[in-house]
């Protein structure tokens, strides 16, 4: 059986030790007086639902999916969802870093960061659903009208209704320009929205009494291309002025896909037929409004992987202390057993470590951006505004993509760790694998990641962005450096930082010549400055955990061994990338399309 | 759509230009009629069957899956797969590689492996009923007593009964020195066994009058450990005198297991109580006996892979041609249409082309490898047999561990490729990840099989086996160095010899004062000693390509662009498995096993 326990001493080591939140908090006037203990306290009681409540519904939800009513176009969640949800919403929950003007508790979104990747270990197909509505809250927060905002921000803050995004076309998911569904404008304001949108999650459901559609649509005569786009919102059912549902508005499911992964979330054909609807933000710019949404579900899909990978590695660990099987090659560990715990066995602890480091570098690296967005969002100087927006949009298509390659490799080891038991369905390994695989995909696929890192964030303003997180690691190499018991962990970042630069330089040249080289670069690249990431934080964590390894708490101890595994059998994966990066354009495109 | 055309011009490539078989085959005299008209025909025929019948069954078997009748103990495959085995069968095909003497066609291992690579990229669920037969018609074969033979092999060659493994138990998959099923000696000769089986493939099913079980169990005061335990042949139904059917034998499936992928394969357990069997072998080395079927199972496993390689390569290809999404970097490629054909974009291509690199790559291992399997048992020249079966054993591991992890990278690339559609079940190319994921867990994990590759084939015989290999590799460098346009090919390949060679040494060495540093190596060793035996076959494909490209058949373009990327992008790899094989076995202990 899955094990999972909230690891609420590492969050609290990477809240307090290492990033110092508190002391960042108490810089914007919003989260002022949001001090360790509060953050303890929500952490510990969200700890409590996702493994009390979210958790035992994961297996038997992935089991027993969601289904479709095809007369009332209703979809139903699997067993026990409606009500953990409603717990959900009676806890408070949806409100927890939303603006307390609509409601919300107006927490920092690093709380709400931790507790969604707790959320996301518990039961990612269950997550979604509430997890959908922040993009919607975001959008509208930033984009609707006075009356937009009075009308759906409340009810999606107190979680009675919930939101989704609907973007994607049959015959366009990446492509967004290429979008059918239009959107008729009508004598009282409102828009009759006509099309077929697929891939919605959570797009149908019993969960919550309304459900808040936002949809690109085209208007008549908008220009061709992602420039004649435009935003609306379009609720499942309509809204009257005192606030009540009205009648149905002509959107319904139309079919629910059959999936690898996340068989618990609805995966919706949405069809809409004259469906009312209003605009958001201005028309034929409603690409920019996703924007917003789009940035913040791609820091939420990381943060699935991440969740994944924890809960991964949770089981995997309780399974290989568990399991007799062979003895060490080094000679029997338990004589008093008739074999071995496989924990002995070195790879099976090396595919262990991989999944422990991954989380662990996956937290520091999430909690660190997502502390970026809390500045953004809410600093009063403004350079200090710029500079971590700067950072945040750095730093986004890496928690997207680098956190979900991860996740991928790190749930299959685990797996592995079962052997033959980790591909039946009963000791739920293997739904950890098959949920990973939407993360590299959903959101803007990991490739598309790696083009907006590396083509618009680094390459599109001359690395700038990049050379101010590299002055950042400058410094605390310069500083640390000193150290001899740091060596073993600031030569490895020195080193990896200066060929990051060297090798950023060398693609710009050659993308000068042909942009493709972009192309044929950047999912490699993408994985380079994920490592320079990691390492950086990990560096930092390893600083701490020295100073205090003398403290008896083994927590420091457990935190350098997992470091120093990092440094000596992942980072080295960028030798490899670094060279493949540099191979090229040319061997990608000499075969003639034919020939493939 | 799923796409599949059997690769029957690579294959030709692979058997007539490159390793040049009938050649081989005229030095022994089982093979010395079969020319190449004859193995094009058997595989073009093959080919077919592969395509026309077993792959259109594929998704509907992985849909419907496999159904017990608790009453009856029976088991039902998916609808059409009974129809296809009697095609199968009347087909001749189970009799391909058999022996002459039991109705067998006798021809060369190398066909039934070429064969068997499109059935597994047909339908790999379907294929592991008449696979599993041919494991327990080896062990027969080899060990079986005259009647034994007499009785079975003539069923199991014309396919009308099927054939089982049954190893793991409950508690026991690696470890099978574990085991605890017990075969009590009857006055009339044979034993009655009982225990519980698990994991058992194709252990139940309705496509065949029968089903021979190779068990493994222990006999009254047998010595404990793996040194006391016997094969026995357990028949389903007992077989007459006169070779009817009688009785139904006391061994049942007591249920089926759930799982990620193979859905239309039964993995039963099986009960066993007081079931007949004979003795396989002798008594207490049931092991060794087991172990021509585990070998010829781990080349079928990673053949396995190598189909699944194939068929998700393909259906990209497919996939990548025809939808439009996005603008080259390098501006419209397809202006005419809204927007370019995916294939356009650098990382698609990298990812169609690392699936690609790997099927040619494993196809031609695959068949070099066989091919030794077929000199080991037939060659006149007793050295030459030596020296085959000292390259197969080397080999065996590699082709298992190398291509399976090959196959889970190639089939979630070409996954990715279709972006959100890859996820959902209709386009096909989701199942393929999941079918792969079993073949780096089953007939020993990927872990074991590094080990038996770098602690039994390697150090175990002090580098013999894989000097002889380097011998090979390093004449070719020789004879081949001097040409300028080999030099692309020959300095990677000298480059990693040698590095190869020195790593060896320098685990054997750490090794001595630890023997747990093979297990902290073996995994990151087993890739690198993958990549060379590639980069060899690759090379020596290349000087054949480079000599032939002026004939006008693009053949040979194509594949020296495949071989070009390989070299480019992927065995670069290399360079941080071994540094992460150098890092050694200290990572890994560090952490106490209550930090984990």
């Amino acid at each position: 059986m899955p094990q999972y326990n909230p690891p609420l001493r590492d969050m609290q080591f990477v809240l307090h030790e290492v990033m110092q939140v508190t002391e960042a908090f108490k810089e914007m006037p919003a989260f002022a007086e949001v001090d360790a203990d509060t953050v303890n306290a929500v952490l510990e009681e969200g700890g409590k639902f996702a493994a009390e409540v979210a958790f035992p519904l994961n297996s038997s939800g992935d089991r027993q999916g969601c289904t479709l009513d095809r007369t009332t176009h209703e979809v139903t969640a699997p067993e026990g969802f409606k009500a953990a949800y409603a717990q959900y919403v009676e806890g408070g929950w949806p409100a927890l870093s939303c603006d307390p003007e609509f409601g919300g508790q107006g927490l920092p979104h690093t709380v709400n960061q931790c507790f969604y990747e707790m959320l996301n270990s518990a039961n990612q197909a269950w997550t979604m659903y509430p997890g959908l509505s922040h993009g919607a809250y975001e959008a509208l927060h930033a984009h609707g009208t006075p009356e937009q905002k009075a009308t759906f921000l409340p009810k999606l803050v107190s979680g009675e209704w919930t939101g989704t995004m609907c973007l994607t076309e049959p015959h366009c998911g990446t492509d967004l320009g290429l979008l059918r569904s239009k959107a008729e404008p009508q004598a009282d304001g409102t828009y009759k929205i006509t099309g077929e949108k697929i891939f919605i999650s959570a797009g149908e459901h019993d969960l919550a009494a309304n459900i808040i559609h936002l949809v690109l649509a085209r208007l008549p005569e908008a220009p061709a291309g992602s420039k004649g786009i435009s935003l609306f919102v379009v609720p499942k059912f309509l809204v009257n002025a005192d606030g009540s549902l009205g009648a149905r508005n002509g959107i319904h499911c139309g079919g629910l896909e059959e999936k690898m992964g996340i068989h618990a979330n609805a995966t919706c054909q949405m069809i809409l037929e004259g469906a009312v609807g209003t605009l958001v933000g201005e028309p034929n710019k409603g690409l920019q409004a996703m924007f917003v949404m789009m940035n913040a579900a791609r820091l939420g899909v990381g943060n699935q992987s991440l969740g994944l990978t924890e809960v991964a590695y949770q089981s995997a660990v309780a399974y290989a202390k568990e399991r007799l099987q062979m003895r060490a090659l080094s000679g029997p560990k338990a004589p008093d057993k008739p074999a071995d715990p496989i924990i002995v066995h070195p790879d099976v602890r090396k595919m262990l470590l991989t999944a422990r480091a991954f989380a662990e570098g996956g937290r520091a690296l999430a909690v660190y951006t997502v502390l970026q967005l809390d500045k953004e969002l809410n600093h009063p100087d403004e350079d200090v505004r710029a500079e971590a927006s700067d950072e945040l949009a750095l730093l986004t298509p890496i928690i997207k993509a680098f956190l979900t390659d991860n996740g991928w490799i790190a749930t299959s080891h685990c797996m592995q760790v079962f052997g033959g038991h980790g591909f039946i369905q009963g000791t739920g390994v293997e739904q950890f694998v098959r949920d990973a695989r939407i993360n590299m995909i959903y959101e803007g696929t990991n490739t598309v990641q790696s083009l907006d890192l590396l083509g618009r964030k680094v390459l599109g303003d001359n690395g700038k962005k990049l050379k101010a997180f590299g002055k950042k690691i400058a410094a605390f190499v310069e500083e640390e450096g000193v150290r001899e018991d740091m060596q073993e962990f600031i030569n490895p970042l020195a080193d990896l930082g200066e060929k990051v630069t060297k090798l950023t330089m060398e693609i710009g040249m050659k993308a000068m010549g042909n942009p493709d080289e972009v192309g044929a670069a950047a999912v490699d690249y993408l994985r380079v400055v994920g490592h320079l990431a990691f390492a950086f934080l990990f560096a930092q964590q390893a600083k701490i955990a020295l100073d205090k390894q003398g403290s008896g708490d083994p927590f420091y101890t457990a935190k350098l061994n997992t470091i120093r595994f990092y440094f000596a059998k992942l980072l080295p994966e960028t030798a490899s990338l670094i060279r493949t990066a540099r191979a090229g354009l040319q061997p990608l495109m000499a075969m003639d399309e034919a020939l493939f």
